[in-house]
């Protein structure tokens, strides 16, 4: 049964830290969340089988995975066999240009998914946890890239022709340093321990402690005098 | 061997009509054309052969047809099976609000791989065959969608950061009839035989000449004094 009043959002959920922590504040700013994660020739299924707990635990109202390959196209330590994943890098080190992690529009092509499945539901929200600080390397995480996405969206769909209603691109991580995303996620009662940010985990899902991702997520924890409950190897 | 002066441009080829048009538009622009198609939950293959013998003909540097299933999100006629492809509609129909064969986000979800494509191939200009002029009730065929996506993908990639050239997306039909898209393409040598335009084709690729695109299509031959050479049912 649908409440009249019901507020959908679709919600780009990794199986990271921080899509679980968007997911949390969707939910306690009222939203009914649709949960959707991509398939994207990772090397590893850890982080898809994170997600789909997590969509279960959270009790999302629905969670679909789309099957995309990016690896057709190539250029990324994430999507292809041809690059090592650096790891032991100071902090100094990852902010120097755009990583070789990343992904070539990956963000573009994952909202445009949203897009979709937000006009389908009727919903004119969407959450991505994008963040300006710890990946300030990345295109596609920056404010202006978020602001042009949702012009553009907004020109996209139905709803920019018949309705009223605006569609909301929400970034409620983008301003917020790893330390700050989760005391948030700690205070909504966020369980981070089923949770994978690493880029290079075991089959089992435990992380490398020694990629930039996991050097930050550990140091988010530290500043929180806590330690990781995530498994490492 | 590449050539140091070479421009190479992402084309998105369907296999319709507008599509195998821009395609030949690119390569008398002097660009070195790759194939863009997608399988994204067409009910017919009719179309995808059409799109791999066009490429073939056309001889695009590369070809990659990527697979995506947009009826995942349902809502569409073109992706779902739940509704009828609207018949003998007269043109005043069509243009009446947003027809049923729109598929959501179906243009920004494109764009967005050609975008990541064009990325890894270092191109700066990628082709779509949108039309503003008999397709007008599809939100993402408008010359301001167009634009705010131009600005967001200039946001979104290395190019943007990094690099002093901008990319381009190019609409060479969007304010054309398609009497006047075909008149182009008969300049340039295209063999519209091939092409499959219409919404339910039979499995052998015949047009049924009576939904929309068909009607549309036959006006435009009509238009240029020549009967379409592609085959009906």
């Amino acid at each position: 049964m649908s409440n009249v009043q019901e507020k959908k959002a679709v919600v780009l959920l990794s199986g990271g830290l921080d899509s679980t922590t968007i997911l949390a504040i969707a939910k306690s700013q009222g939203y009914t969340p649709y949960a959707l994660t991509f398939r994207y020739g990772q090397r590893h299924e850890a982080e898809l089988r994170a997600a789909k707990r997590i969509a279960t635990a959270e009790g999302v109202a629905e969670h679909v995975i789309a099957e995309i390959d990016l690896r057709m196209f190539g250029g990324s330590a994430l999507t292809s066999e041809e690059h090592e994943v650096p790891k032991g890098r100071a902090e100094g080190e990852m902010s120097e240009g755009i990583p070789i992690t990343y992904v070539p529009a990956r963000n573009t092509i994952f909202l445009s998914f949203a897009l979709a499945w937000a006009e389908v539901l009727g919903a004119k929200d969407i959450f991505i946890g994008v963040n300006a600080i710890d990946y300030s390397g990345y295109p596609d995480c920056r404010p202006e890239y978020i602001e042009a996405y949702r012009k553009m969206a907004n020109l996209a769909t139905k709803a920019g022709v018949e309705d009223e209603g605006e569609l909301n691109i929400h970034t409620p991580l983008i301003d917020l340093t790893k330390g700050d995303i989760i005391k948030r996620g700690i205070e909504l009662g966020v369980d981070y321990s089923v949770t994978v940010t690493c880029y290079d985990p075991t089959a089992d899902g435990a992380a490398c402690g020694e990629c930039d991702a996991c050097i930050l997520r550990i140091k988010g924890f530290l500043e929180n005098g806590l330690s990781d409950p995530a498994p490492y190897q």
